[in-house]
């Protein structure tokens, strides 16, 4: 079989067979759900980077895998903010690419449109996470853009999430807590060469003094400048030390989410509205249809 | 069984009965779609009444009341008109109804909150109406008020449809065109006693020309002044002559959607999101969690 053939290549750490397989889960060929429900369940953390436009999310990544790579690991990378450079580059093809990782034989980089189900994520983004944890990665990096309902997904999906900010003023912080405050379980302040850095984290650690007795761990603040590579061994020392803990009842629950709407499509998969219409229109002509009569005849 | 009594109970024309079983499928009370898969598919044709605010469309339900009952005729009224006399009388209790038709044998009234399921209309009201239509009326009236997405529902479920509108300039007429002309089996040009409303139905005559040639039969206006009872006459005979045509479809396609998620509902009726998360998370703490290898485990 062609998808046990891919599996394989998989196993002997193939990227192109990966790269196929991806395209193959995203655009929904024939038989994928088979593929991805006989992948091994692999361990690989997931870190998530996300926060606002402009924070320097991809400049960040492109340094973080420096580190990892530096380190002896193998990463791989999903990019689903259509503002990021890395996004761009798969938008112009080969012609660009935004990153010397590219064709770096540690690293895995992979862009994915947003066409958001699930609020903004893309709607194989689950499986395509699935699908890199079971392949040879010791870190899978989503970098996402920190907007609306992405967040509250980008939490279900990540091991760790790692909220990137950058000195503003402190009404700005303000304005955003509601959102990606909650969420992060690593801080980045990037761009902290700027000269109101230090009284900007100084404001994060007074906003985030109440949420640590909820999170029960203090939630780290690392002052990185992602373009001179500052700061970003004590970012990978972060990630490696960080345990997971309020992680689990979020995953779970962005994965029933998920089994919910598998099961629901599986289940209506024999059901086509065109020809239920027909059908109902033929009944109703002749004068015979009762809505829930005709229900009743669709068992499970 | 109790239904099978109540079923019988509306065979007899027991109105206090009627008026328990729409509550009882408003409330969607153990057992409800069954009673209604039992029910006989009635023939009443389903006069659907709709407009914008202000055009005295409860008036003109009240007028036209007037002439069924004056003609033998027997009537059920659903409103779903939240701004409606109607719809206030039922807010307000026994204390104050708004037409003198409540307490006659021959009209039934009532009145639904909108809570827009498919839309605009109440999530009942398919079945209302064919347990309406069930029963002993000669035409069941539903008024709604011509806003979004109950225009179209209302065409859906209607076997004739009746614009009300009121003389204005010809600017507003032009704006609301793209609503509600196209689904007006029949117009009444409400309070046509004010002196522009010659003017205005020239305007709308205009208008529906081209109109007229997909529709293969002339749309009537009908001239009325609902506060004075004229032009109710000509009403009813609109009606009772109205041969419905490029209806089934509509009705076919409301009755498709709304038989999907009825199916939809009972298959996955079994399913509890929060038992699915719980089972997830033990999974997942246990490592073991693949979402396409657990979603197999859920057939149909």
């Amino acid at each position: 079989m062609k998808w046990q053939q891919r599996l394989q290549q998989i196993h002997q750490q193939d990227t192109k067979a990966l790269a196929r397989c991806i395209s193959l889960v995203e655009n929904e060929a024939a038989g994928y759900q088979q593929f991805l429900s006989q992948l091994p369940v692999g361990h690989a953390p997931v870190i998530g980077i996300t926060g606002p436009p402009g924070a320097g999310k991809s400049t960040l990544v492109d340094a973080l895998i420096g580190e990892m790579v530096a380190n002896g690991k193998k990463v791989a990378v999903l990019c689903v903010d259509p503002s990021s450079p890395f996004n761009l580059g798969a938008l112009l093809g080969d012609r660009i690419r935004m990153s010397d990782w590219y064709s770096h034989p540690s690293v895995f980089i992979r862009s994915l449109a947003t066409r958001g189900s699930l609020g903004g994520l893309h709607p194989q983004i689950i499986a395509i996470t699935s699908l890199l944890q079971a392949a040879w990665f010791d870190y899978i990096i989503v970098e996402t853009v920190g907007v609306g309902q992405s967040e509250i997904e980008i939490v279900g999906l990540a091991d760790t999430t790692i909220v990137v900010l950058v000195p503003e003023a402190g009404d700005e912080v303000q304005t955003m807590k509601a959102g990606l405050m909650e969420i992060a379980d690593i801080f980045v302040v990037n761009k902290s060469d700027r000269p109101d850095a230090d009284l900007f984290v100084h404001h994060l650690k007074q906003m985030l003094a109440p949420t640590f007795y909820t999170k029960q761990q203090e939630v780290p603040i690392i002052k990185t400048t992602a373009s001179q590579k500052k700061g970003i061994a004590e970012l990978y020392t972060a990630i490696a030390h960080y345990q997971p803990l309020a992680h689990n009842q979020r995953h779970s629950r962005l994965l029933a989410e998920k089994a919910y709407q598998l099961i629901q499509q599986k289940r209506m998969k024999d059901i086509d509205k065109q020809v239920l219409m027909e059908e109902i229109e033929r009944l109703s002509l002749a004068g015979e249809f009762n809505l829930y009569g005709f229900v009743e005849g669709f068992g499970c």
